[in-house]
């Protein structure tokens, strides 16, 4: 479903080559101070324009086009808007015959029968992220005072990013990544046991963008090579705070009042300009693939706003008052 | 909240001292044929006893008391109870004060303003999952003949499992471990875009159980490492068939007609022998905190049924026909 | 599906002639007092016993099984259970072959291809709203001090209610009739447009509970037959009040301030002790039908309780802080 | 909340004088033909312009920004947006200090603490239908061959409906009506116990539409009225064909494959042209109001093509394999 959400729900719609790719929020509180300009810092930092993202540079400006009235929101459901341009659809007319590795081409021809939009991915385009991005600024202002700041760590196992995306550039290659998101200021509580954990929900968001193949909190993988007695973290006094945070901010589901840390795993950019084979249904055989046109030698670049965004929307969700 | 599933919907409750465990399922199809006896298997697979899990021994009976006539299912919503007995909660009497590190007695003190249950862990304990693998024995039903199987797969950072547990049990301190999920037989076209793909809502049951901190598919965290030409799964035939699988069986959110490959990471068993520091609501400061009782030392050695139960029930409540 | 809820989340789940019947809540805060005996007076009202109704008598005795300790609730999930008693499943054999004209058994045959509990109307039987009247002594916690009173305000078309019922048992006969519910001391402004108005939300849950056949608001169908200057409703203070409430306390889907007032139509109970003809599975075609037992000859008398229900369930759903 | 749906999901999202009035769908099936066309007739028959209703005429053009490619739906979210136009808020300018009887001016105004869009009642304006109708157009096609047809069969408690409309517009007064849906064709079993039931999805719907005041399924509240014997309707063959349609269609909860009938009572436009008082917050008294510009006479003769949507999008919704 394109639907997420219990208290602050957000509906995602559009392809990459439609006219329009949105969001409508509903959950947003009235008289909250809203403007165009506070959506525009992490649409650019989703932006493509970035070494090795895709030069496709759409204008990305957001319309507002209800639940707000001179500046601030009404309470009803608000919707953002992000008309498509800039689109060149003749790059993708092969798709239809010879699906791309690691994209959604194949499966989404066999789920819908032949009739989804095909165009750069369609629904499954990594620009609808652009919609989850501006659900997230609105998110992220609900949280306020909660800070949410995520990051780019390595990029192909590599802590040196910028070499080792030159180094994908020339070979017309592609290259993972992985990346942390921490947020402080976070009540204690957070979370809806049984089901919805704190991580069952970041994760729920994080695993519905595209590329992400990962996700750990905390110590994550670590600590199934840890034993108990270092693993725990030692609560020091009555806030909550612990001498480690191995737990990465969330106890039994719930928040702890430490750290929210989790980390996750970005593949590298399936369109590469590397040839590749895939099975062709024109020919019913394995075929040479060369994709055309220039893409993101590293998407892991663009997702430290996502994640944040993933990480405000989660949170918007769950701040319910602790006890109702 | 304790309700999750939009098509195949469970809903738990219980406590690990209270009357009683259980979970309601909605959405079961009429006429399935079920018995008490098809879940002794599954639940005997997570139930303690083997070595390094503790000696507390329930009997764990289910008892169907909705939703099942002669055995079938009648289409009417399943519950199955587990009663609880064999319960020591004098064990317990000191946590109201001292909160244990890595448990969620302190989150939920604060949460349910000293409300919650604490004896045991109340809601929070691992116990609930006795009401996820009952699900997962109906859901496994469901999406017959998919086959799923999970395990073990390393133990505190190693593959001697039993050596390592041995040990941890010498010194009265627990280890974590890697459990890896394996479902062949998954038709093409699974998941429901944007936000509820395979990955999201499997991951939201998983990180739903208790010491579940990562969750990786197929290449996961290692694909970050990857170049986007060795990534890549090159399609081999018009059954969506690839000659690897870093993948994980999922593109784009949906299953590829793969195997699905996931792992978890259990972190080490919260409740150890050896005396650890925690903070006193009785004294408010830190004191040495030695926890009574025999506890598990290796909860992974539980999971892999429990991972099977995820998975399962994720399937079934995406397993519609495609397209509607 | 026999869920309903987004923030006082219930599950029901039970069979007439099954081991139990019961209900799960999901959103109880935690720390309310609560005990069986505050179950039993709104049960009683419910209870078969009175002139006209069903001599089966229940001991409908409830166990709270989870989300409870010491008289009071812990936030997590509260399911309350009744065990089944008193069943004579003969009286019910020749169902399967002769569905019974008003009841659910032919359109439950072959919705659940003849799997369905057919003893006692199985999950259809009114006997399950004795679980939304045990949510609903929850809910009415939950919303105190709202007061809501519903009352039986006509039987077969008349006002003698008694000498009504009283006829249609001499003749074996069952008679509708109307209720009428009213709540007081609601805040302004509960109720979620667009889709969930105060409305929206009790009809829902009205029309759950078998035999409801209508339901209208303040002047309701009668306000078809009015000008607009007779029935808006004039405000005459800070407070919302208003001069008339031809409104029933609703305007735009939201609680106005003023007295919550609807009425339901409950249609007269199908089984009678008068023979009907109806379709017959075995000889394919109609034949003579009579019921034996006996059974309510005005459901409409259990109605009260089961409205009050349903309004206090609707309202602790929607009481939400109104800016969240 | 806004969105409603479990299987067919829409989100309906905008305010009379914004920018732009939409309903996102999720859920339909890919590869169903559909064009602009294929909505104008059923926008028209929703459209101002008849006798007593107001002069208002938006265009009222539909653009699909999402979800369908070259004539046919994709199996991505449906997006069907209106951009308003002819818009005269200086009408609406004393709305703020006068809230208008019978309108959701107060309502909103205490829910939003005074943020909400309150030009020609923003968000819970009845120009919010147009997203449900062209909801209804998608629902509609997606039940084909359900035949769903509405009509206003009284306005003002007379059938001499023009005649009635004439003289409430001479007056300056508006007048209510009662509009019945009929619906042949639905298979037997659609609805899903216990909250599911059709009736309980037709009535959220329905109450979700401004003005709606009462509904009733087959003899309704004159069921209250009559007796068990002669209620009953008599099933004369293996399809559920029954001798008398009392029940509206509607078994426990289920279609029992004869004809669904439900009216819904309108209530009279709340805007007339007669002076009214009112609670004026500047002046903290009642004062005189006279509303200017001019508005339906009778919101009625709107209905019936939005009831005929509120149940094709309730069919749709429901209407899943029986056996799931």
């Amino acid at each position: 479903m394109n639907i997420f959400g219990r208290i602050f729900r957000i509906s995602i719609f559009g392809e990459s080559h439609g006219p329009a790719i949105g969001v409508t929020i509903d959950g947003v509180p009235a008289g909250m101070p809203l403007t165009v300009n506070d959506f525009l810092l992490d649409l650019k930092r989703r932006q493509s324009g970035a070494k090795g993202t895709t030069p496709r540079v759409e204008e990305d400006m957001p319309e507002i086009v209800s639940g707000w009235v001179n500046g601030h929101t009404t309470g009803a459901p608000l919707t953002i808007l992000f008309r498509n341009s800039n689109t060149r659809s003749d790059d993708y007319d092969s798709i239809s015959k010879t699906p791309r590795p690691g994209h959604a081409d194949f499966v989404a021809h066999v789920k819908f029968g032949g009739h989804n939009d095909i165009r750069g991915g369609g629904h499954f385009s990594g620009r609808l992220t652009l919609a989850l991005v501006a659900a997230g600024v609105v998110a992220k202002r609900m949280v306020d005072p909660i800070n949410i700041k995520a990051k780019l760590i390595s990029v192909g196992g590599s802590c040196d990013i910028e070499g080792t995306i030159d180094r994908a550039l020339e070979q017309g290659d592609s290259v993972g990544g992985i990346v942390e998101c921490r947020a402080n200021g976070i009540p204690v509580g957070l979370g809806e046991p049984f089901f919805d954990s704190v991580e069952s929900v970041i994760s729920h968001l994080a695993f519905a963008v595209p590329a992400i193949k990962g996700i750990e909190f905390g110590s994550g993988f670590a600590s199934a090579s840890m034993t108990g007695s270092r693993h725990n973290d030692p609560i020091l006094d009555a806030t909550g705070r612990t001498a480690t945070n191995h737990a990465g901010g969330v106890t039994g589901g719930l928040t702890n009042g430490n750290e929210l840390v989790f980390r996750v795993a970005v593949k590298p950019t399936s369109s590469i300009g590397i040839p590749q084979n895939t099975y062709s249904m024109e020919t019913d055989r394995v075929e040479e693939l060369v994709i055309k046109g220039r893409h993101d030698a590293c998407i892991a670049l663009r997702m430290p706003v996502i994640m944040e965004a993933v990480t405000a929307i989660a949170l918007a969700d769950l701040k319910l008052p602790a006890n109702l």
